[in-house]
């Protein structure tokens, strides 16, 4: 038999916790009083479960779901980029025309034990409540680390 | 003071009506035992809801939403297209390429006392498979008509 | 700790396999005499590695890709579409015109044990030969099941 | 008789070279520690050869295919864009959106004695890291100069 790596083994969100942190980011929405629009996207950046609140601005479907991919694509929270970017001329003007990249708040990449599984993205406010809706959301990823 | 109609009143579906939809299709998914992909849009086709059961194909993400925009944009169950479609070649070689339009089984509008309230879709299986997942889910709506 | 199910486990195919299956599908179109565009994608349909024959056609570029895509993204060889396709008018006459779907032969998914870990696409020749480019690189996978 | 030009000659990358350049790139990119996508395009811009590292971010693979295209559609290294841009500001403002051009590091023409053949991308760390991976694989076609 051939020795050679054939495969690479990983892990991808399942519907199951995908619903309840859409639950959960819906719950935050409803306490900040203003509707949003919630994605789930596995780990590669492909949707995987999706909930606009009544009344998300049609604006925020889109954006919602780029700033899932935008995390899970590059395992980076959205808001990071735009600290490496504001130093860094060619990347400001550059690579912000990335198709379906979103460099403010409201993305999250969702960890299990450190390894990324998918990514969370919110839209609807400005992107400071849209964060605080993702961050409520994955507070539900604690109880299922391992100790 | 000039009479004119400034405004028109639509029914949207709501996300809480939209989850029960999903729920009812996954329920319906696991007993064919396969796993689907599931859109539901509002009334003018925008994505409302939407979950991918673990393992359903890339193929069907987005299939299951154009479905659930088709049904919603002209009102129409997608596997009634076809039949108009045979006997009229202009269409049958013309529409078929229309940019998000199937013109196969599995999307349906959701209807509330005859309202166009959204579109609901569903792709993985057969499309005869992927209707059967759209009218369990439908069968719900049925103890919410007004008697 | 809660009792749910968070993530799903899958194999995608490595680089280094990849490599190797490119190397025998470039032998195969040597001996065949035409030079061909040949593709592997993994487990959702991404580009994983790409090699093209001095000579390969343009339109076999993209077309190659697209093949690896379809196999992967939906589990099937792209050659057994069309049977499914023939007598079933509403999907022979709608789903070929999903956005990267071939119907014709020449992508194969690549499965380890029995598991999908990608798909190969082959243009370049008829689809016969194409598929025979696909064929003689899947060869190799026998080396690498379990017994 | 009319004496007219009535062709061309180009050389063009040979699938030989691109295998070895990706090599070479893997080879640096191991070094590095950090999962790249490296794209070989040929003279005009077209897909010759990829590899993606295993774990390269889904956000790289269009990247580096846009890097390798861009190095070789205006025979400029992806770097030396900004410096020319900076101080222009209707190229600053507008050529940015042009589509699959790339203004920061990471794509580099590939050039025969002079002239060109191709076009390498890399994508997956900060560019500067890109660009290393880059001219690690460059270096390699140093022995095919002639003397």
């Amino acid at each position: 038999m051939n020795k050679i790596v054939t495969s690479i083994e990983s892990k991808n969100i399942s519907l199951e916790l995908s619903i309840k942190l859409l639950e959960a980011a819906v719950v935050k929405g409803k306490e900040l009083g203003m509707p949003f629009s919630i994605s789930i996207v596995d780990k590669v950046g492909n949707l995987k479960a999706f909930s606009a609140m009544d009344g998300a601005p049609v604006l925020s479907l889109e954006i919602a779901q780029n700033k899932a991919f935008s995390a899970a694509a590059y395992n980076r929270p959205t808001h990071e980029w735009y600290d490496r970017l504001k130093n860094d001329p060619p990347l400001l003007h550059g690579i912000v025309h990335t198709d379906r990249l979103i460099i403010f708040g409201g993305g999250y990449p969702i960890l299990i034990n450190g390894e990324l599984i998918g990514g969370i993205g919110v839209s609807g406010g400005h992107y400071t409540h849209d964060m605080q809706v993702c961050e409520a959301a994955l507070e539900l990823l604690k109880q299922f680390e391992e100790v």
